[in-house]
């Protein structure tokens, strides 16, 4: 693994890298340092930050229950009053252990108390390494929609160290792998031919692969820092998957999926729509669908679901006027931004994943 | 009046400059228009605002409780949703009507849905024309900690419209001037001498007072908008304001302070400390003093609540480590920042407040 260097954000993925945080606590040398964990995280991840970094021996570690639905405004509140009790002041620092969600909410909350204090992400998942603590934008969900209120402000670096990965159960790898594909597709076909041969149940063996999805990620940030165009492709299957991971979290009747889930069924429709739209090639549509497929339980949607989760694009970020605007592939690594799709289109969309039979 | 242009937040206080607003609406060009009010503006300034600019025929009015007391982010999250549920997207504008705690708060709501809307200041007040508005700083409170939770950001651009001050009670335009005669001791004893002659019940004679106000802030946030050093110097007054501000808060037996006359307090308490620690000359202390008092009544404070209000300090933003650092003044104009101050001397600029007798 490598480093990316920048004057903020700067992104560490060396051996080691951990050990990386002594140095920058000495130079950043704040008055209190606060960690934020999750109660995951704070179980299987901490243990082994506290023992790398000595220096965090007198850090108040901070802790919220794990899971999507505490990503809200609520949480946030409950975070800032212990700040402020603690005794943060403005050169306080708040370093962020945990997958998207904790790196997401963490983010917002230090952005914003006291209008701003320093943070560092330290991904513990697979989707936060590759997707979440990368690129500044933060935030917290309203209700079931994602990641409504937030800012885009970059943390003061991100260290990656791929051993939090042997904490993570299986299925938590797949939703990061998810992101992974997702790098490919807008990326280029040789990242897609090699990570879609990505080891799940063996990441130590996939360093490389880990630090090149970062490195798409973070160039494309690096390019367009305020989502004005060439960031949106970041978005690629996120329209519909958002959506469908809204309409699952609050349907009692679904069981809630994991982020890289909902995209991953949101990537294999959309690059249906590609192929419809904007002459995406079929027979690489159909290999797509069978690699996503083979790593990914195929979901049930209802007529009703399905008009349900239409319904639910209206709140997508990427809208405007009331225009739900999809980002599409002609090819690889070769996207259109602001297209619209018919509800008719969508729904074909579906009935392709729905009848899609597995040739493996 | 005249106007400030900068690339984002210019400050537009010519004659008729609310008329401004349609061609700047043209320039927009949102997708869809919001105006944020309090129960008050919505019923004494919103009709002016609406009968000037007809554009905004369409636009959804968003109204909430006013007061101080509701400025938390409970009411952020009603605006949120309000805005979400109402087909708000990234290209919406908010226009925020009203007082400080109006354009703080409408602020922080635009700054952080979908991660940033455009937001345009029309302040109402004088605290809001002269102060609030302008500098890009907004927030909310927590609990009765002041602005502990913001972000800071400029609004497009800020319309000044002092016809507005028509609808305000003498109270509310007293709580204004406070912030002007902060400008005369930051600024220049030559503002100074002006200024404290403004005449309250007949602002729209002082509209080039008003407008040298507003171009004193803006040049120090200009200088130094991430408030790194010379912005501290506009908080002269604000570290004790802001406590025995929050300390009437939450105190049942004390009646909510409006903040200027908090603020006034803390200008003579902190004149008092510069005397006696940055050689502030007594005699000009003795006649700020005296006109602090002749505007706003004297406060009563027991030894008790001197000892809760300077525990409160510790919530002071400008903190570090710890210490609490205040901005003092050698002469007007002429500040230091970063001051420690003995809990002993801050007794004692109490006893003075206390003791002071009026010679007018």
């Amino acid at each position: 693994m490598k480093q990316v260097i920048k004057e903020r954000g700067s992104v560490y993925g060396n051996e080691n890298s951990i050990d990386l945080l002594t140095n920058i606590l000495e130079t950043l040398s704040p008055t209190r340092i606060f960690i934020l964990t999750d109660t995951n995280t704070a179980k299987y991840c901490l243990p082994y930050l506290l023992k790398r970094v000595t220096l965090l021996s007198n850090a108040k570690t901070l802790t919220f229950q794990e899971g999507e639905a505490h990503k809200t405004i609520e949480t946030c509140s409950e975070i800032w009053n212990s700040l402020s009790q603690n005794g943060a002041d403005r050169n306080s620092l708040l370093i962020n252990l945990g997958g998207g969600v904790v790196t997401d909410l963490g983010g917002f909350v230090a952005s914003t108390f006291k209008r701003g204090i320093e943070f560092i992400n330290i991904p513990t998942s697979l989707l936060a390494m590759v997707d979440a603590s990368v690129g500044g934008k933060n935030g917290v969900d309203l209700g079931v929609l994602k990641n409504q209120i937030g800012v885009i402000r970059n943390p003061y670096c991100v260290i990656i160290d791929v051993d939090f990965l042997n904490s993570l159960p299986k299925q938590q790898i797949t939703s990061g792998f998810a992101e992974m594909l997702k790098h490919g597709l807008i990326h280029s076909e040789d990242y897609w031919t090699r990570v879609k041969r990505f080891p799940i149940a063996n990441t130590s063996e996939a360093k490389e692969l880990i630090w090149e999805s970062i490195e798409i990620k973070n160039n494309v940030v690096e390019q367009d820092p305020e989502e004005r165009g060439l960031r949106k492709t970041l978005n690629y299957g996120h329209t519909l998957g958002h959506a469908i991971e809204s309409y699952f979290l609050k349907n009692q009747n679904k069981q809630a999926l994991l982020h890289g889930e909902a995209i991953a069924v949101g990537m294999v429709l959309t690059t249906f729509i590609s192929s419809e739209l904007s002459a995406f090639p079929s027979t690489k549509l159909k290999e797509i669908t069978e690699v996503i497929l083979a790593h990914f339980p195929k979901q049930e949607f209802s007529k009703n679901d399905i008009e349900e989760i239409i319904k639910l694009l209206i709140y997508d970020k990427k809208n405007r006027n009331g225009k739900v605007l999809f980002v599409l592939l002609k090819g690889y690594g070769d996207h259109i931004t602001d297209c619209e799709v018919p509800n008719a289109l969508i729904h074909k969309a579906f009935d392709y994943y729905k009848n899609f039979e597995k040739n493996i």
